[in-house]
């Protein structure tokens, strides 16, 4: 098992959110309040994750990433898409940018 | 393997760019130009993040989001750590919430 | 006349480009660009703000605050609204905020 | 007196703020919180900023613009700066684009 796994984990608990009290958890609140508190949150954590590399701090930064993509998993929940996709959008990219380098190489 | 690994190759060629000709790629040109203007590229993605979310547009979602990834791992990257040590921080908090689960439960 | 009547003529300047060729200014680019554009420059300029702020350097904050107005007024007038609806919020806020002070004193 | 100059009362207000206690209001409280928090608003509110602008609502996107400008010159006063030299900054651009424009004219 990936040590990257934890990501589709965390997916996975915020997807089972979806459908709790809004009052049972912080992740269920910010679903019930809807798209623009979700986008304000993601908002918010861009600027924190700016002012952790402005101060130098990498061990704050990771902490603030952390908050960033936990914010954008939410995000990507609440449209029925997930870290998988974003994961499988990585994987095309790959192969476009694999095959741009094979087109690139000198004809043998 | 992990479909999620992804991620690490991703960093691990972001890694290899840092000593890279800037113009040899675009992240060896954003390196090379330094920090701010990595988190003004953040910025930006989280923005365009938030739009796409804002157009209800799930599929440019994704792409968003792995721009915002993308460069958030630049980021990281410029501050000597990873996607793995982002990845660390979810298994901390996963251990710690299941602490405070197990902490919540009834006595037997 | 007040020193602040400048922004009044920024924001005249800045809705004469809405109807002049797309390659005529920066302006004119911007508005046939759309909202999208418009909205990327706004996220851009306020982290480039939070960055001068970070960095302590007042004389590059307002540089980078004039740069987030000017692209708050391209949107304000992309939507038919000027810095005068802007500064009428604001007396509207006065005002309420005069009437609860007032309302929170004690009675004679 | 122009309607503009609500800015500048707003400012004066902002920076008598500074100086009182803390509990004593939003402004006293965002000041004692620090730079960091001042910056996080900023960015919060250029976020709902985009968003009222891709709702397409005018009405909602003055207030957020005032927010905006609002939080903003919070972050001038707590770097000793203002509204004023703002103005000064776009006195001085389109001094420079008049000298630009005059430059560009074809010669009598």
């Amino acid at each position: 098992m990936s040590e990257l796994d934890i990501l589709a984990r965390v997916q996975a608990t915020l997807e089972s959110r979806k459908t709790a009290e809004p009052s049972s958890s912080y992740v269920a609140g910010l679903y019930a309040k809807g798209t623009d508190s979700i986008c304000k949150k993601v908002a918010e954590e861009a600027a924190e994750t700016i002012m952790a590399a402005k101060d130098g701090d990498a061990h704050h930064l990771v902490k603030e990433v952390a908050d960033l993509w936990f914010h954008s998993m939410i995000l990507l929940s609440q449209y029925g898409v997930s870290v998988t996709d974003v994961a499988a959008e990585f994987e095309r990219r790959e192969g476009v940018s694999g095959i741009t380098e094979k087109a690139s190489r000198p004809k043998p």
